[in-house]
């Protein structure tokens, strides 16, 4: 019965990389998009997040499934319980990743990205690929370093997201109201994606320490200042 | 086992309409707030947001307890898996009312109402309390009426969110980037209040007919149209 247990939680394990790994494509091609203004790219982001969202849902039921037929307990049980939460943040973080492909589809043939951001906007982008990708790499390889490498990306996109509202609320702002549209929207999602990942992260530190409370969601959202 | 499991189940739903009425209180307090540009309303909601926090963690626990111990399969497993679920969107409702909070907070002793979007935000406000008391109804009744009249809410919610990016994209709008700023992300948190509303409905929906995949969260997020 133990083998049968480890065998599901390694099926679990491989899924959940399978998903991280969708959603690092997922959020490389909806931020070159968003860069670029390609929107057959940005297309691809929208058609293939139907695939995250049914990965997700077999991932579930496969949970469950080990819930009815194993009866784990203790920390086996938390595991499992964790990988449905897991499963959860991973399908949001594709779900922005679509988000940010619509904003650029939604502009097309305009630039989605405002004047006066772009650098920033793209550095945002690289350092939410990078969270996709050291996420996929910790959920392989559980490989704790990964998890503090997760937070300082995060905290670097807490950062431009509050130099995108300084920017943006600054006497030099030239943008129409499109444009300050787009950049609240963009850079909302892109810090969003860093919560997820960090979110996931901190599960698999729990799984490690065992300390439980640390694993919920109540990461404050970075707002605007005045 | 069964009486004891349906106690557990008992305790496990109440605890799920405490948090919707904590919510529902949090959410009305936060729009009123933001409509009168009441800071001393708002830090009610910013403070008690811990308290929603620690019940659905304390929720999370009791469910893990339950599957530990009575081992439930079938549907009483998925009743189980769902609370799981359910208290996971009604905590980030309450997040949604404390970001509004703090956007009335970081705005005072301006408005944080934009110029012309009064009557929407009162509106989008009542929209959310309703929604909020629909669902803290629908958890302790399982009347199915109540997810019906959810979505119906949750509808005029994504109309009014639309309504206010027309609004702001339009010729008309004289607004400052900072009032454009607010009204962006008001808006998105007002729609998303509604979102996960819809959310734990499909649930309450799933556990009287069975059918799982609705109860998945695939919904569109309404973006701005240029």
């Amino acid at each position: 019965m133990r083998e049968v247990f480890h065998q599901s939680l390694e099926d679990v394990q491989g899924r959940l990389v399978e998903i991280a790994e969708l959603v690092t494509v997922a959020i490389d091609k909806a931020t070159r998009a968003f860069g670029t203004s390609d929107v057959a790219l940005a297309e691809e982001v929208i058609e293939a997040d139907a695939v995250i969202d049914e990965k997700a849902i077999a991932l579930d039921e496969l949970a469950i499934e080990i819930l009815a037929r194993q009866q784990p307990v203790a920390r086996d049980l938390r595991i499992v319980v964790s990988a449905l939460r897991m499963s959860a943040s991973l399908e949001r973080m594709g779900d922005i990743a679509e988000h940010i492909a619509q904003l650029t589809r939604m502009r097309f043939p305009e630039r989605a990205i405002p004047k006066g951001l772009k650098s920033t906007f793209l550095k945002m982008g690289e350092l939410d690929v990078e969270v996709a990708r050291q996420l996929a790499e910790l959920l392989r390889t559980q490989d704790g370093e990964l998890i503090d490498q997760i937070r300082n990306s995060d905290d670097r996109l807490d950062e431009l997201h509050v130099s995108v509202f300084e920017k943006v609320l600054s006497d030099t702002w030239q943008g129409e109201a499109a444009a300050t549209v787009d950049a609240t929207l963009a850079s909302r999602y892109h810090e969003r994606f860093g919560d997820h990942a960090v979110s996931v992260a901190k599960k698999v530190a729990y799984l490690s320490t065992g300390d439980w409370t640390t694993s919920t969601d109540t990461i404050d959202v970075v707002t605007p200042s005045a």
